[in-house]
């Protein structure tokens, strides 16, 4: 098959109009928004431009379905509320151009789908969950965005153009292109990431209770100080964990609330979040006691209540071998020695619908390594780069075995 | 002359009673309230039934005047907004029992006053910083409180007690008992504390920027971690400064700000507080130079841009070498062998009224070292000790050169 670079890049900038910030590239298109449903229904035509037959989930998934059994390509078109033009936008235009391609070729069979709010402004991934039996349509239905908003009144703005349920079956599997959203392609300079894993995470809120004083009072010796508590944990598992860990495994204390948080008071109770993500489950669950006992020796020694809150945990996901090697042949042919294999430390679309069928990701680099922000940008070479990966892929799978 | 241990226990009982909080001995009584005015006019009812002629001045400052020059005791009867029955009332009524006993006795002359919005509802000390001239009464008013409420407006609820001006110079000093809030007295057992320094302050809000970034797509070693910077340069500062304090330096990071403050977000800024508290002004530059030099050095090593804010300094206040050899007699009567000198963490009205003249302070226990909360308390034998601790020290005041 023959990819059209110009006719890829003409749609991808199409799509950026629909919601554009007026700042850089940066587009404004939440889920189920004006411009998301605009952006939808152009789509739509697209995908019927292209021969594809649309059908849309009562969630807003839309899918351009080739005829009989046929691969699944795609990502989503919602935006974050400040994002950036490729986030999702490159997943769902690159499979387009895939699919418009095969089809102009004769074969193979390719459909197309763009999911609904990946962006979470109801969840996480919240189109994909409820299209992978993650989520039942009535538990989504009851989740509301900041400002209050259930997603069953939101979604009425799609519901025009719904069509029905779309069954997994008719799909052999399914391949995202996404940007890296990380800085590592774009620090080694290489063109193409070939995903092994969507890393596992998980995340826990840790309590401190100490005793809240008076800053001027109250001698160092007797305080119990629920951010002094924080800072000993901090160090102590930093050094622990390098024992544990390999160089993609990441760990964050992102959120701290410390009460009352006023200069003359000597905090009284600290809430910290600690999130940790790996490919591996036996390397989480080790990391995870690391965790408890460090949180539990600081607070001892520190005359600390402690309490763990409930843990968000979500398993990794294995990277299906069949694809991955199509992508691998791919990305020889087009990135010779300039392309690697790699973890995703991000969530995707594919970590639900690997629930469903075999999947695989590929990513191209992102600029700076920045994303969710209207600075988000790649090199179009690299994006017509990760194109031609895909087709070259598509091809690959039909002479496997 | 004879102190009332009665007497005084009924009136601290009795000023307990404006603004009760209905929980243990608390008290709701913040600066112009409807409970804090209505305690002022018993007030100054006491007073005059002590002998005393009453003044008010413009911003609600109640004084009990002793004929011709005279000493001048008390504290403050305004509370926080969830206080203990102690915090300033107690030097308050102690200050009426002895100038009631004083005048039964036939002398010394003894003045009582009620400063206003000690808590700092407006301000910091608002109420002596303006009889001191540290603040004038026009600056004072374009205050405003946490709702917005102006103290130009808040005060004309005292209005109709304003007498006007009270000069200091018929004063020869000011002597503050007061709760000691905290935990010192309370766990050596000692019934005394007679004050060598109010300590001085510092405190800075100080600035990390590192780089927000996405907790799952950036390695460690990429990272620029403004919690992390916090914690390394609080470990650090810990470190340095063991070599500089004494057991009575104090330092505080009461308030941390994240920035955006999300479990899956790495910080990209942290605000905080750094606080210090030392009777030797040196030493409290010294401590200074050290936070600096520790916060540039740890935020060059993580790539952080620094910045520091605004420093806040009161210098310390030593008492009164005359005012405090007579407490320090007074207390070897009254607790032998049971009293310590010992500085004050905490700020007082002293702080302010030491820029009009010669002041001094002493300390009763709190018990469990706690203030500012309904539960404060302190035994009533120790209470009657301070009163007559008070007692002893104006009569060797009048047999002191």
């Amino acid at each position: 098959m023959q990819i059209n670079p110009e006719r890829f890049l003409a749609d991808l900038h199409t799509l950026r109009s629909f919601g554009a910030a007026g700042v850089g590239k940066g587009v404004v298109r939440p889920a189920y928004s004006d411009a998301d449903v605009a952006a939808r229904q152009w789509l739509a035509q697209r995908m019927r431009d292209a021969g594809l037959q649309v059908q849309v989930d009562a969630m807003g998934n839309l899918f351009g379905l080739a005829d009989g059994r046929s691969l699944l390509m795609g990502s989503h078109s919602d935006s974050q509320p400040e994002g950036g033009w490729l986030d999702g936008a490159l997943g769902v235009i690159s499979a387009l151009e895939v699919a418009r391609a095969a089809a102009e070729a004769g074969g193979p069979a390719v459909s197309v789908v763009s999911f609904q709010d990946e962006e979470g402004r109801f969840g996480v991934t919240t189109g994909s969950a409820v299209w992978s039996g993650h989520l039942t349509l009535a538990q989504a239905d009851v989740l509301t965005d900041h400002t209050g908003i259930a997603l069953g009144d939101a979604r009425q703005s799609v519901a025009v153009m719904v069509t029905g349920d779309v069954s997994p079956d008719q799909f052999t599997g399914f391949v995202e292109l996404h940007i890296e959203q990380g800085p590592t392609l774009d620090e080694s300079g290489e063109q193409i990431g070939v995903v092994t894993d969507i890393v596992g995470i998980r995340d826990m809120k840790i309590t401190f209770d100490g005793q809240q004083n008076h800053a001027g009072t109250t001698p160092m010796h007797l305080r119990r100080d629920a951010f002094q508590a924080v800072s000993a944990f901090n160090a102590a598992l930093n050094n622990r964990l390098r024992n544990v860990v390999t160089p993609q495994t990441v760990w964050t204390i992102g959120h701290v609330s410390l009460h009352p948080n006023a200069s003359s008071i000597v905090p009284g109770r600290a809430v910290f979040s600690m999130q940790w993500r790996d490919a591996d489950t036996d390397r989480l669950a080790r990391m995870e006691q690391i965790i408890r006992d460090t949180a539990s020796e600081i607070g001892s020694d520190q005359g600390m209540t402690l309490s763990f809150g409930p843990m968000l945990g979500l398993e990794p996901v294995a990277m299906n071998e069949r694809l991955r090697t199509a992508l691998e042949a791919g990305a020889s042919v087009i990135a010779p020695e300039n392309w690697r294999t790699m973890p995703s430390g991000a969530l995707h679309d594919a970590t639900n619908v690997s629930r469903l069928m075999s999947v695989a990701m590929l990513f191209v680099p992102s600029i700076g390594g920045v994303s969710h922000t209207f600075e988000e940008d790649t090199a179009e070479g690299d994006l017509v780069a990760g194109v031609r990966v895909l087709a070259h892929a598509v091809n690959h799978l039909e002479s496997m075995p």
